[in-house]
């Protein structure tokens, strides 16, 4: 089901490598691409540069931001741009109605602002395709960081998957495959029989504390404060911490410390260690999403 | 987490083998058992028989029916006893409204009466958790019926799950674990990724067409008419189906026969390829599920 | 590295449902094919068949004998065989000395007679490559075994393997694919180090009697008496042994019987289990095996 | 099979972390071990550190050298160490004939030394069973590596293992597990076709030519010169190698610069990315070995 974009016109907003290897992808489906904030970027055949944000937003039909989306203050991560892209009131006031606004992740104040303008916002990092997707770089990334920060090997090793979501059974899988004892941490008894199924030594987590011992490798994908002083003072003090929980994280990093635990945060993995694939992600999602987003648009209008 | 039974008075009426393999799981939680229709079961100490399912009733805090339920005239699948055991209405007025009702699949007629009744069905076929684990055993018996049904190795081959919901991945799992390569075909994106990320070729239902014509097995999960006559005219004459659908299946099979094509239904395989797993299965879940109950109705008292 | 076979002509004799797919496949890459022993098959187009072996060695360049060999009286096992095929002494000496003769497992008096006549007895059943892709059937249909003989399932379940050799791998990597907890006997420290890495639990062999109690599936695969009555005493009554060895097997199936443990003798299971992909697997190693043996023996003339 | 140590003294001599984890392992078994080379190791207790190798090998029964072995002029690797650890002429004389010494990797020029001396060599890192334990901590560096290496993720990518020998096994199987597509390059047939049995593309290394256009990333663990100029033009220049070779590895480093192929040579990484558990692995492999070596010399005198 390959979406052709022949005719759309895109404007593709700063971002990283991740935009470098998505943009000859749309071009290739027949879109028409205009960049902003990608003036240092190596040079794309057929990639129209403008100034200034103003200026994209006249000229397309969709505006893709990146996935990590604005700072407090509007600023959008442009790793190529030449001067800083802000998505400020001026900005917003000139996006016309029809043309959607896909972004990674909005902030509140971005959304309560397009939401009084009238302006359609696409929450992308959460679109279950793309966060499964994406969680394949984050495994990866994750096992990098592990493999890096330990002096034993995944294989063999103790290694605790805490959250089986998108990315915990992504990674839980991957460190089977790799040779790990792999224990499935959750809340569900519904995840914690597919974990079982996958192999995986299924804890509920309530049952953690009395387990986390004999961890070696913790990896926490779990959006909550789950390694806290109790259950960190449960662990043993050579056990490495992998933090892959959106910021600030689930873990007490302070206290890890103090207690000589290695903990390392991992935040938005897949745009760094695999931007190509994950670029191409991006790439298999987004024209679909164009798509669906444009003819929603217009049967609205 | 294992729930102790001290006390709790269960009825268990009925069943196949897993019956056999669940009752002393039980007693060994402290539970006491009456059983019902179990007169020509291999003896199981402690466990005591009554000759009606009047007398169990009356008995017991919480009634155990199988998985298979009842058939339309409430006759109770009883596979070790001695007369028909059947759940009329005399029964059902006879069941104190603080005993819940357990049992795999309850029929349209027998939810009605017990609803006019104040009697509580349990449902425990879908329960996710129960649902993921007999998949185990689901899976085991359509690869078995596979391997039988077919002149070559799953090993090499090219097999297709149609259908990625609670068997289908344990089913593609193991598929691929033998050495299959496996497609995988599903109707949403996220099972799509999520297939991809496995390792099985993702491809949408509304492709399938295009695609059937490789596989040299298909197993079906969807309960939907899927391997019509149009799908099965694009398939492979030596192709072999085993659909593991609830009745009646998926398949054409009668027109799967007219083409040459073997199809193979495969309804309730737990309690068949492997009884002793499933009644452990059973012995797994229960506990939780009659707390559960027995808590919920003495709240409501 | 596919082989042409484009004017060589090939005498098949009896066999089994491999040979109806062997020869097809070799027709494809331009043998010219004699059949004996192959009346009653289904018609393959191009086939010629003669009546009996004296006939068929006179006129081809390699004689394909079946994996089985022959039987002590020179019988030829010929599923679709009209009449007995038998290789005897008057058969041996019509056979041209630069004629190759490829067969399974030849018997020692066969040797000594060929060897007597300057005939090129090849044996096929030891090929390391055909061994290897032979232990795929095998395996398989020794899952299928233990499927069909136990109630519980291979998932989960302690399965052991004994015996790590070209049979052994394959079989113990399904078994961890499908789910089952693997462990993997040996003798060599080598095998045992390959099998920590590829997941199983090692046990050297002579630490079997010490782990049997706890297997509930034991699978064999060494030619030798391993489970004899010191190692059946110290099995669970409820194991279920599946015995891959070739005749007569490692195990005392008699003492087995007697402590009421289900002991399956398990020989010549690709034939009979996936005869399609045992054929093509023939078809895969004859050709470049025939091209070998044709050049050594034109080398020698 | 734990073997004791009881009563042994052993030396150990130089090495890096992988010495500082096997040492307490040994002593745990009841060694007694000499320390040479170690003087700036984290303390260990009841380690006796002596200042010289000749002090040392008049006190033991056994040395123990590195993986690593000694340079052209006999320096022995030791990270720890406060001035040089020399193996010259003298401390060979000093040596006790029935004192073996293990060593990784002995030189020619060592080895005849030895033999002129009447000392026993026992030459380790080829040892079956420590060469595949050690494929672990090898595959996960590579892997490791790659990751780093890349902006693809190994997962969906075209993975070359060159060679299927200890590592490549190792390697092959792991990257499957994380979701690469393997292809296994192999000469030998058997090799090949177990390859195919575990899930990999097989490749005869005379068809390599054809196929590495389509390589991703590129491990090569053959000791030879398979990626010459011929090979290196047939790559995309965006692909990267991880050459696992030992030294001066298969690739032709110039000329993989000269194309923009990015080359990069991994020896020894045992001992670098995973010392703890090389260390475990030298301490599961050793007192066998010790064992061994000793009822030898013991039953020569």
């Amino acid at each position: 089901m390959v979406a052709g974009l022949k005719g759309i016109r895109l404007a593709v907003v700063g971002g990283d490598d991740r935009e470098i290897y998505l943009i000859p992808e749309l071009q290739k489906l027949g879109a028409y691409i205009v960049g902003v904030g990608l003036e240092k970027a190596p040079p794309i055949p057929g990639l129209t540069l403008v100034g200034t944000l103003l200026e994209a937003v006249s000229q397309v039909d969709v505006l893709l931001f990146p996935m990590f989306g604005t700072d407090e203050r509007g600023l959008v991560k442009a790793k190529y741009g030449n001067s800083p892209v802000v998505l400020n009131k001026e900005v917003l006031q000139a996006i016309p109605s029809k043309v959607p606004l896909c972004i990674g992740w909005a902030r509140q104040a971005l959304k309560s602002a397009a939401d009084m303008l009238g302006i359609r916002i696409v929450e992308t990092a959460n679109l279950p395709e793309l966060a499964i997707l994406n969680s394949i770089p984050s495994a990866e990334g994750a096992i990098q960081m592990a493999m890096e920060a330990t002096p034993i090997t995944l294989h063999g090793s103790q290694s605790f998957v805490i959250g089986l979501g998108r990315t915990g059974w992504t990674l839980a899988r991957m460190l089977m495959g790799i040779g790990a004892h792999v224990t499935g941490v959750a809340r569900k008894s519904a995840d914690l029989a597919r974990a079982a199924e996958m192999g995986f030594q299924p804890v509920h987590l309530s049952d953690l504390e009395d387990q986390i011992g004999r961890a070696e490798i913790v990896f926490n994908t779990a959006p909550a404060p789950v390694l806290d002083r109790v259950m960190l003072e449960m662990m043993a003090r050579d056990a490495v911490i992998i933090d892959l929980a959106s910021l600030p994280g689930g873990t007490d990093f302070e206290y890890a410390q103090m207690l000589g635990i290695k903990a390392l945060l991992a935040p938005g993995l897949p745009g760094i260690v695999a931007p190509k694939t994950a670029g191409k992600i991006l790439a298999q999602v987004y024209p679909q999403l164009i798509l669906r987003q444009l003819s929603t648009v217009n049967a609205l209008v």
